[in-house]
């Protein structure tokens, strides 16, 4: 399966691509759309809309996994946060894409087995479990990855589960 | 000038288009994109785009006005409803219409007159300045109105301000 994980934002969207299979994971592109900060709103999010499209028509994911998201302290950012999240939402379902959502404290979980690992510590598996030489950079696409492999771990439970219960019957 | 009005929300967008000439506002269509409850969000965001797309194809607006958002009680609402505005901000960018914002405190000062006038108040001052028989229904529309009613007032000050400005010169 072809996982496209993301990481919201208006001013950097990180986005990793990973194969999965039999609990393997097979990094295949990964990047961060940057869009300028003093670019007007409305453009900014052309831009994040057009470049997720090219990243959905090259991989044409199965799934996609995003952050689920809240509002805590900053309520100001949180509104750009979201209203680029929705044009996320918008292109992934324009491309038939299925949107799963986790929280941080399911990566860390998928990640390193402990719901409330330190950032480094998500950071370095991610690494480990890609092969990968270096901590993908920025930060904003490792945070991608990590959440596609969040959501190969869930499918894949969720797969074996399935399975179990066929042999139940 | 042809005016937008849209009232963003992700079960209910109310929109209005009115033409705008020397303080006088003609209702030129308006109506609500309503998505259905139980439907995927992702299915609901496409339909709010696809349904605006068709009214900014249609009417050619050359302003979109928008409700400035903040977020207080309902975070959960909130971020469905920033998420929807996401979207409609990228429907309007896309067709090259300018996106201003207001508060709800400037469209009761530009509709009543009075920035804490009462959302009747509002709705009855609406269909009087379109020479409307009946406020329009829902809500949503009437607000819809109530914020391109907003933008051609703003509009018209601008221009008056810069008239004066030129015969400064």
């Amino acid at each position: 399966m072809i996982v496209l994980g993301i990481d919201p934002g208006y001013a950097i969207v990180g986005w990793g691509v990973l194969r999965t299979r039999a609990g393997r994971y097979v990094p295949l592109a990964s990047g961060a759309i940057t869009t300028p900060a003093g670019a007007p709103f409305g453009l900014r999010l052309q831009q994040i809309y057009d470049e997720l499209n090219a990243v959905l028509e090259r991989w044409k994911p199965q799934a996609a996994a995003i952050e689920k998201l809240y509002f805590t302290n900053n309520k100001t950012t949180g509104i750009g946060v979201a209203e680029a999240r929705g044009v996320i939402l918008l292109a992934c379902q324009q491309a038939v894409c299925p949107v799963y959502e986790y929280t941080p404290m399911q990566v860390k979980q998928a990640v390193t087995g402990y719901g409330n690992a330190k950032k480094p510590q998500v950071m370095e598996m991610t690494r480990r479990l890609l092969c990968l030489k270096e901590v993908p950079r920025p930060d904003d696409t490792a945070d991608a990855l990590a959440m596609a492999i969040t959501h190969g771990q869930a499918s894949a439970s969720a797969m074996r589960r399935q399975t179990l219960e066929q042999f139940r019957q």
